[in-house]
Formats: C-alpha cells, sequence, structure tokens
C-alpha cells in the first residue's frame, strides 16, 4: 500500500483562509504543495482565455479549469471552495482594481469559470532542494519581473507581451536549473531566456516592471522564466466589464505535491 | 517481438578499417550509432587511469574497458577487434608521437587495457534531430577546444585541465540544448559552461587551443561541454612509456544506438 499522503497543512490553509484567519501571503505554508494562481473570467471570455493559455503554455500552464458556475475544483483537492479558499482576491470591473476582499462569495455566479495557474514556488522549492541560490528568497523580497519584446500567441481578445521573472545565477549553476526546471512544464519549466537582456527588449535589468531589483553579483547571468504574472496584464489589457484574480502571492494552496508534477 | 536492429553499417565500418579499405574519419558513418574514443594503456597505469575517469565523468565518460590483454570489446558490437577495427590509430612513445598506423596487432600486447570513450558525435546527431544549429558542422571544420582553468580530480599521475568543446548558440536554443545533452551523460552530457569564456580562463574565443575557430554570430553566446581531449591532454602530460589511443576523427564505430544511451 502506498503511503498516505499527508495533506493537512494544505487542507488546513484552505481552512484558515475560508475562515477569515488566514489572510496574508502563502508562501511557505504547506511546503512540498503545488500553489496556484488565479483568475476568475466571465463565460464569454472563458473559452477564448483557455485557448489562450492552451497556445502559450510556458506563461499560462494551466493547473486546472473549474465547470462554469461551479467553485470545486475536485482535482486540486479537498473540499476546495474557490470562492473563499483564498487569503486575498482583488475584484477588477473594466480594467480598475475595486476591491481585496478575503471571500468572493457575494460576487460569484453561475456564468463564472475559475482558472488555476501553476506558479513558480514549485520549482523555486526544487532548485532550493537542489542547492541552488534563489537571490530574491535570499534578500527576502519580491521575484522582479520584467515584459519584454516577446509576443504572447494572440488569442480572440487576449494578447500582449510574455512577462518574466529573473533569476541570477552562476554558468554551471544556470545549466543545473534548466534541468531542474526543466522537470516542471507545468509550472513554467525551463527558462526562456539567459545572458544578455536586451536581446529580449529588457532595456533596463535594474528597474524591473513588477516586483524588487535583486543584486546580480560578479559571474552571474541573469535567467528568464516565463512568468504567471503574463496571463494578469494581458486580461487587464482585456479590461473586461468583471474579472477576479488572486492577490498577489495570496495562492491557492493545493493538496497536488510538487514532486507529483515532476514529469521526470 | 521487438524489431531487430540493423548494426550492418557498423558492421562494415568496423570490416572496412580491419581491411584497410576505410582508413579516413568515422563522421557521418552509421548514422544512430555511437562512436567512441580509444586510449590503450599499460596495465600498470590502467587502475589509476579507470579511477580517474571515474571520478571524471563528464569528460571521460567510459562506455566500456576491455579485459587486460583481451582486444574483444563483446558489450560494443559484433566480433569487435580493437587492434584492427579502427580506421587510424596513434601510438605514443614517452610522450611523443612515434607513428599513426592502420592497424595495431603488432603492438598489442598481454598487458594492455583498451577505454573507450563516448564522443560528442551521438549528442550532436540529437541537437541536429532537434533543429538546434551546430556551427562547425554547418561550416565543415573541427570543433573549437580549448584548455580551461577548472581542474580536473587528479588520481594517481594524471590530472591537468578540463578541455571543452564549443558550440554557439541563440540562448533559448542553448537552453534547449542543455535539456538535449542532458539526455547523454555517457557522452558528456550537459554544458559545463555557457556565456562569458575568460570565467573559465579562455582568454581568447578566437584563439582555441585544438580544432578551429567558428564564428560567434549576433545574439549568440558560446557553449562549453566537457571533451574527450581531456583525457589524451592528462595522458600526454605524464608522458607513459607507451600507449596508443584514435588519430582524431577516427573512431570505433559501435553497434549501440545513439537513442539506447539517452537516460530519458
Amino acid at each position: 500500500m502506498p503511503a498516505k499522503i499527508d495533506n493537512s497543512a494544505a487542507y488546513k490553509a484552505r481552512q484558515d483562509a475560508r475562515a477569515g484567519i488566514l489572510t496574508g501571503p502563502t508562501a511557505n505554508l504547506a511546503p512540498g504543495h503545488v500553489q496556484a494562481n488565479l483568475a476568475i473570467l466571465p463565460e464569454e471570455l472563458a473559452h477564448d482565455f483557455l485557448r489562450f493559455c492552451q497556445r502559450n503554455p510556458k506563461p499560462c500552464p494551466l493547473v486546472a479549469v473549474s465547470e462554469t458556475g461551479d467553485p470545486s475544483l475536485p482535482e486540486l483537492g479537498q473540499d476546495i471552495d474557490i470562492r473563499t479558499d483564498i487569503p486575498r482576491y482583488r475584484v477588477w470591473r473594466n480594467g480598475e482594481l475595486v476591491a481585496e476582499p478575503t471571500d468572493i462569495r457575494d460576487l460569484w455566479n453561475e456564468k463564472l469559470v475559475a482558472f488555476l495557474i501553476g506558479c513558480s514556488f514549485s520549482f523555486e522549492e526544487a532548485m532550493l532542494a537542489d542547492g541552488l541560490p534563489v537571490r530574491h528568497i535570499e534578500q527576502g523580497c519580491n521575484v522582479p519581473m520584467y515584459r519584454t519584446n516577446i509576443p504572447t500567441v494572440a488569442t480572440g481578445p487576449f494578447s500582449g507581451p510574455l512577462v518574466v521573472s529573473m533569476r541570477p545565477l552562476k554558468a554551471a549553476d544556470a545549466i543545473r536549473a534548466v534541468q531542474v526546471t526543466s522537470r516542471f512544464p507545468s509550472v513554467h519549466g525551463a527558462p526562456v531566456h539567459l545572458g544578455d537582456p536586451s536581446l529580449i527588449g529588457i532595456t533596463d535589468i535594474s528597474k524591473p516592471d513588477y516586483g524588487d531589483a535583486v543584486e546580480i553579483r560578479e559571474g552571474e547571468i541573469p535567467v528568464f522564466w516565463a512568468c504567471g504574472v503574463t496571463p494578469q496584464s494581458v486580461i487587464a489589457n482585456v479590461r473586461p466589464e468583471f474579472c477576479i484574480t488572486h492577490a498577489p502571492g495570496h495562492m491557492l494552496v493545493t493538496d497536488l505535491l510538487n514532486s507529483s508534477i515532476a514529469v521526470i
């Protein structure tokens, strides 16, 4: 009989969010478990967005899509209610941020679809377990993110540039990081670029478009991964009448194990 | 019943070498088959050299070691005689090249051990099959190789710097090349460095220590793999009383398939 997976920490994180006890970021909660970004869209946009994700799997790796109007996500864990189980949400109307509630039961309706998108926490955990440095974790700040000149594959109303996150590494560590993160295609996978930032349209590496700048030390090169901010910025471009996302850093903690989503 | 592997082209290459019909390089002979570098050492050096290879698997990936005095290598193919089946050999005495025969039956003795070491042909074939450019093949010249400041793990009398081969690639192709060549640890595997050559002690990328310089185009970075010239240069440092290697480019064509040595 296989060992029973202990999901109690993941379940507790969701229950605490639901009860309003947990309202802060989810980093380091339930180590070993996959966390996911959220985008909730009205049905009329959902089909195009699903196709957008399918066509742009590196920035938009879908770990689950809900049934229309159904807030449960049984493939991601026990008793999930996406309306309550994330610590903090962002509500957008016509592209403007209008609220940051901790519960969206009053906003949910029968025409909404929830998209859960893999996040870099999983591959960063694998990097750390392999002894690779993750600078923004060392420095206790947010990962630096940049808009690039790499287009996504436009689909319906959704289009826009790829956004990347950056982690500085020595060359040998960058090579190892390619190997380690290639195992995790459902959470962005291998890097999309390394070295000269200008080749992907980044003019000043010290000025990220999102998150915080981190130190690049002598002998290190910047290594760039496709980033889950891409779908958020693509949705923002569309300025949908109504949509909901997670608040940055406030993710859905799932029952999936990072090790179980590794392809090899 | 599994499909029978067609080894006829590999077998013919060896038989042609044995008959003196094939005396030139083996590149492009028997596509899909593993080719191997040769080093033949006297028994008194062989144990240390075997340990050297075990401790330096990236430059010295052993695909086979003969029994002492036995010129057959049954694990590498049908009816191999290492004294005749390579198109051209190099004979060294006290570190000096003294002959380049096509047959070493008269030099073989009961105290010699043959080492067969994986070669980059296998991973280059995988790169080409994946649509990645291999510049020295495009340019019809030898791969550029460089002595680095990276030491090997010294063992007995064997020591010296790592020698690397270089292939220029765009960053995204370099990332893909890490993935593709990681599948082939027995033929040098993933790169050891990429980007700034000075970080591994290479002062002038346009002046390789072995082979030919190749063009590095705009937007490309040099990508460096551990090279099978390392064991040759390490042996040369020892200036053994007697040893035999293959002549550069004149390899043993084995019955092993490149696909069969891929780890995933």
